[in-house]
Order: C-alpha cells, then structure tokens, then sequence
C-alpha cells in the first residue's frame, strides 16, 4: 500500500497511540513515534500532516498536558478516535512468573493494574511509556523485570506474555484526538471550543458563558477547567457539544460567548468517535 | 500550648500539607502525618477529628484523587486554606552544588521546577512526597543527591539549603481542604456539591443542572468533571459555588438539582480561603 502522508503519534511502536492512528488512518498513513506529546504538535504541519495525542481516559480522566498544549497550538482538531486500553504483563523469553519482582510501564497503567501488582507482590517502577517500558525490557533486560504494555507491544518487541487483561476495571477506555493544520472535515456532529473570562471580570462568568450554548439550543457533553499559569484561581474551561461549526445555532452560540468572555478559541469541529465504531 | 485534638494530614513533617494544617488549626491539634490520603480520610472521625488534603494546585490543577475519594467518604469539609509552594533544593552537609546529578522530589514539585532542573543538567528522580525525599537524602545520603522540598523540610531534617524559590512559576499556590465527621460551620460562604446524572439519561444534563443553580441567583465559582470508573463517558461533577446551607437559595438550588441529577451530595459549607489570610 502506498502511504502517501505522514502521521506523528505519542509514544514508541505498541502504544495505545499508535493503535488509534492504525485505526483512523489504516495503512494510509506513514506513522512517526514522538516521545512528548509536545512533540506530536510540533511535527503536525511540518514533518507529519497529522498529530495523534490522548485526551481522555475512562478511568483516570483528562489528559491535562494535552488541553494546556491545544490552547497554545495554531493545530486544529479534525478526529477522534476510541481505543480499547487491555493491559498485559510481559517478559523476556525464558522468565517465570515466580521470579518476577519489578514492573515497569506509564504510572497511568501501573494505577489501572494496582490491583494484580499487589496481589503478586510486584514493585512498580514508572516508565515514560508502556511500550518503550516493553522494548527496554527487550533490550536491556534487567533481572526478574517484566513491562505492562499492550499485547501488539509484546509481539512488536518479541516479549512473552505472562498474563493478560491485568486491569483491574475493564471498561477502561482512552479517547485520542486527531489534529493537523487545516479543517477540512467542518460538516461533522461535534465541536471543541476553549473560553476563559481574562479580564473581563463579570460576576457570574461561568454561568454566563455556558448559557450561550443554552440559548442557542446547544447540548453541551463535557466540560473541562483548567488552571490558567500565573493567574491562580482563573481558569481555562473547554466544552465539547453537538454541532459543527456549519451549523447557526453553533456559530450563535461562538458569537454570543465572544461578548462574555475575554478569550474564545474553536478547537475543531470532528466526528465524534462514539459513532465511528460501535 | 494544650493540644485538645488531633489532625492527619497528607506527607510527612515538612510537607505542605502540615504547612496547611499549622495555618488552619495554629498549635492546637497534635498532627499526624500520613502515606496517603486515602489515610488522611479513613483517619479522620477515627484517631484524629479532622484531616487535611491538597485539593487543587493553581498551576498543575485539580487533586483528581481527592475529588474521588471525597464521593466515597461520609467526611463534610469544613474548611479550606492556601498555602504559598516555594521550593528549595537542599542536601546534606559539605554536598557542593556542581556535585549534584540527582535530584529527588513528588513528580509535581519536580515538574515545578524543570527550568531549573534543565539548566544545572539535573537527573530527576521521583518520590512520592516532597518532604519524604528530603528525610530520605538525610537517612540514606545518596551519593551526589539533592531534594526538592519546602525550607520547613530543610530546616527539620538538617539540610542544607542549596537554592531557594526554584519554581519556574513563582504564582504557585495549593489549596488545601479540612474535612472532619460533623459540620457545625454551615454558615459560611461557600459550598461544595457533587453530582452525576446517573440513570436519569435526559439531553442536555449539564445545562439543566447548572440550570439549577442559575434560576436561584447561585454563583458558582468551579466546575470540575471527573470519570465514573466502569462507566465511560459518564460524569460526576463537582461544583463550588458562593453561599452556605443555611440560605434559601442554595437549598432551593439543590432540591431542584435533584430533580434533574441521578445523585447529588453536598460536599461541605465552610468558609472561603480567600478570605482568611489575604
């Protein structure tokens, strides 16, 4: 198949963000791993036509680093994608389950599998991926070690797997976002938008502001705040609502929150993941 | 000073949290350090009347595991502080500051301080309490190794003070909550209240929620989403808004709430940190 663009995600070859680009792009797309997700949207319009980054997590919630890093992007996002996060403990060939001692992988997967780590009186020993945590023990195969990654991680980097969906909550899910210089997908259901009051001090504010999206018949599906540097007890708030940006009652809505609050930036309008694949 | 009761709070003596508990309670409260929160909350209403525990950082942002455990316990907050982070980096006696590789500290601290971390060419390491690592380097006196930590941590554990003030952003302040079994301050100006749609599955939930509290004349003055383990892309939802228990219309707010809501529980009337020591 010929791949005809590029396409950075977050992570080494096995992760969670690679598997949601194999599911948004197929072999279409050439895919380059970035060690920070900041990297991801540095290479996104330069190097890669697309960046894919994780948003949300059922379990653990925002991915916070992403949301500050959206507001500071001229990025937008056009996709989303919903992947199945299944935890698998592995080592190299030839280690029995008895002697392992220590477990490496992304803090967020060593919370999700507290309670198999516990149960077999593991040590936690946090890694910057759950992949490259895979591929370390690959290559540097420390003694009585084992990586929790993804199964693709363990066939990737030749692991045996010791045991399988080692998660203590099984609904657990991670939403990624697609993100790429130009817009072209405007027409779809779902619409990203970040505001903050900044300085224009309105008694009320939040109230306020959502209350653009009421008046205009807007239904909002999540809100998040977050922390504005420096100016402690201000925040940054981002909705997600049904729409795009082609529709009136969306662009009402944007108008009507520009007279509210002092900062207002669209995010993108996409297709939400929840009808992509279910 | 006659101590009359007792207080957990969260880290070991040195840590913010203890800061946060001198600020609130002065010398009364004989105090108790603990591991984890989850400790500070089982604590509390036990062998100790109250608990303390960090709940929102103004740069790194919501305590999500506080927000969790709070939905979970039967504890009322009863109180809130701020508590100013500055943080130093300390060693033991004779440790020159061109021998330091590693620098121990919580993985928030640490991220607080990477301008500082990146330009003297440091190693972090993480550690899961501020103060810990500073009792840690002073104990175990690692070899070319230096703590992140509060002067308060220094000056208990006999370290050398190598650096102050090495955040990178120096508006970096901790809100703390106090939470005790009874409420008797249900008169002050703040309340805080979770909720989640739960079953009630009606379009446009949030909206008609915050709804509530618009039609009553409430200001809130926080919103904060968090995922319900085992339910993706279902909320609970934390608000606080300006008014306490014992006014119309904060009761009228929460008895229309739960109308529209599957589950509504208030967190706590007490009064505003804002006003205590600004």
């Amino acid at each position: 198949m010929v791949q005809t663009f590029k396409a950075a995600y977050y992570g080494e070859p096995g992760a969670y963000s690679e598997q949601a680009a194999l599911q948004h792009f197929g072999g279409n797309a050439k895919l380059k791993g970035c060690k920070f997700i900041a990297e991801v949207l540095e290479s996104a319009g330069k190097d890669c036509k697309y960046g894919i980054i994780p948003i949300e997590n059922s379990i653990e919630g925002a991915v916070t680093q992403t949301y500050d890093l959206l507001l500071d992007s001229d990025l937008t996002i056009i996709g989303e994608e919903i992947v199945k996060v299944s935890h698998c403990l592995m080592a190299n060939k030839g280690t029995a389950q008895k002697d392992i001692r220590n477990v490496y992988s992304h803090p967020q997967a060593l919370g999700q599998c507290r309670g198999y780590i516990e149960k077999h009186k593991l040590n936690s020993i946090p890694y910057y991926d759950t992949a490259g945590s895979a591929r370390m023990i690959k290559e540097e195969k420390p003694r009585n070690s084992a990586a929790i990654a993804s199964k693709r991680a363990a066939e990737l980097y030749g692991l045996d797997i010791i045991a399988t969906g080692i998660e203590s909550n099984h609904h657990n899910y991670t939403r990624f976002i697609v993100v790429a210089e130009e817009n072209k997908t405007a027409r779809w259901d779902k619409t990203s938008i970040a505001f903050s009051e900044a300085g224009k001090d309105k008694p009320g504010f939040l109230f306020k502001a959502l209350n653009c999206f009421a008046d205009n018949g807007v239904n909002l599906l999540y809100i998040q705040s977050r922390p504005i540097p420096g100016r402690p007890w201000e925040y940054n708030f981002y909705v997600d609502c049904r729409g795009s940006m082609k529709e009136r009652k969306i662009t009402k809505s944007i108008n009507a929150l520009n007279d509210v609050a002092g900062m207002v930036k669209v995010l993108g309008s996409y297709k939400s993941a929840r009808f992509n694949h279910v």
